[in-house]
């Protein structure tokens, strides 16, 4: 392995998550068996870390921070920490609205740190929603919560496995709602910032970016539906004519092949469903959640809490590997960018 | 190789498709390369067939049967042919209005050979939807052809591939009509059918079905949609009191996963681009089209005409492949299951 010195490696901020969920586990497992080329950080509380480490049974070396010191490179099996304190202790499978503002102070202290640039980036393993939300906190997810932390007015939800990366126009709308969401000022904000975070923390110089159609067929001429015609082309040239690299709009059923996806760098889906199927499938479970649009880099795990196997042993850190390894890479990329 | 006496091989029509384009290369080849267990008749222009081997320098035997003679057992390389003539001489890449009356000649002597007996299966290359429009008769698909051929009032579409089978409730809608096409009736009529011919064509004798929601995630309780709450899961409870074996309404981000597919025999998708960009991916083109809902068993090729590749040696007869052995299969169940 090429050694590079610690102090050139991205500190990269992993919030511990829901206590009562796999959270913590995924985190352990994860940095006892696999090695990052980054200078990791836990936000979460020391003592439910040693405690869960204790009950799936992994001897790891646990430590918090000391206020400065420096942040080694990480060695599977040790564990940087700052520790921020829970109210209760934590059950395993046990969801206790006592901690709920241990979870958001997490979130806060790890937009916080990169914004101000004592971090490169955020992974975060799954919250609660539900209990997040009987504190009275409106709390709809990381995305919304870092989107208001950061002030930024456009994020853009990007799922990636090995095998391809979708971003999606529209993300948690229902499915009548979805035709009158797709405007041009929409697939236009959208783009813009699917293609300058392409550029800037993907490392990808042109991006070329394939586009769904939102009909069947892409409308198939207009006979399956005028949108493509009327809302999506136009939109689509406009871009086009400011130097965006653009395929499209493309029947979604033609796009996800490797004919289209191999000299492409990212599909841009219409909406949820007509994007998530086909990556989660390509993924394997292995699939990352990557939010675009604010000005930190933030990747996420893409499952949720799963609390009735914390604590057990069985919980797959195997998502949580990729969400940090891509954040590893874009935190790279962007120091690259913007030297 | 197991034999098998040829008498109790199944035949199985295929209907030349349209001649200017890909039909006949893929035929050939298919016929040429592979080795298929069953009595395989193709319905066209024994000139066209002929000439275009020549063309694509294809060494083959190719025999127009004399009426009542018994039809062999594929043999690569041979090739036994029902002679339909052409009305003009078909040059690759060239369509010929002149020819559409042929073109649907085929079809209808595919399907009254299903009905009668003649035939245990027809498998459809591709054809030119336009060509045939022009002639003044309204041609929307083979499907719909051979549903109005058969009097049948409910057909469903289904992809397959080798990871696995995808049945729609609807097809060709625009996105923002399928909401209101989600009926009770309509998916009841859809998973009947669907049901029914897994079990007669498939020979699963108690087929399990993995059903999406509209929504994304399932409609979450009704926050992101209330058709699950409202449509979706009253139509599957009324069903699984009938004794079908149902699961969902999932989210189809989750459906498509081998947590779930491994456990089913299909999955039902509420919409085109729902289902279908994760069935040709996971297809690798060489995805099957089959029509359920028919007395008769049709399966068909999924792709077009390629008339640019007609004659060029180019095209690939993989899905063409997959279309012969998925009738084969499907005619050999309908036989055991009519006993």
């Amino acid at each position: 392995m090429k050694q590079a010195s610690p102090d050139t490696l991205p500190i990269i901020a992993i919030t511990s998550g829901e206590p009562a969920g796999i959270g913590p586990d995924i985190i352990l497992s994860a940095l006892n068996e696999s090695s990052f080329a980054a200078r990791l950080v836990v936000l979460g509380d020391i003592d439910l870390l040693r405690s869960r480490a204790k009950t799936l049974n992994l001897k790891l070396d646990i430590k918090a921070l000391a206020t400065h010191s420096k942040l080694p490179a990480h060695q599977p099996g040790k564990i940087s920490l700052i520790h921020i304190p829970m109210a209760q202790i934590a059950q395993p499978g046990q969801l206790n609205i006592a901690n709920a503002p241990y979870v958001l102070e997490t979130l806060k202290q790890a937009g916080e740190g990169c914004l101000s640039g004592q971090f490169d980036a955020i992974v975060t393993p799954p919250v609660h929603k539900g209990i997040l939300c009987q504190t009275g906190t409106h709390f709809s997810g990381h995305t919304e919560f870092f989107q208001a932390q950061c002030n930024s007015p456009h994020v853009v939800m990007m799922l990636a496995s090995e095998a391809m990366k979708v971003a999606l126009v529209t993300t948690h709308l229902p499915l009548k709602d979805v035709s009158s969401a797709i405007t041009e000022e929409a697939l236009r904000k959208v783009t813009l910032a699917l293609h300058r975070d392409l550029q800037t923390k993907f490392g990808i110089e042109h991006p070329r970016i394939l586009v769904c159609g939102l009909n069947p067929h892409a409308g198939e001429d207009g006979h399956l539906g005028k949108e493509e015609i009327e809302t999506i082309i136009p939109a689509l040239d406009k871009l086009r004519s400011e130097g965006l690299d653009l395929i499209g709009p493309l029947p979604a059923d033609t796009l996800f092949t490797p004919k289209y996806l191999e000299n492409a760098d990212c599909a841009l889906a219409m909406y949820h469903d007509q994007g998530l199927p086909v990556l989660k499938y390509s993924g394997f479970g292995n699939a990352v959640n990557i939010t675009l649009g604010l000005p930190i880099i933030r990747t996420s795990v893409d499952h949720g809490t799963a609390i009735d196997l914390a604590g057990t042993g069985s919980a797959n850190h195997g998502s949580l590997n990729v969400a940090i390894q891509h954040a590893i890479n874009m935190a790279n990329n962007a120091k690259k960018f913007s030297k």
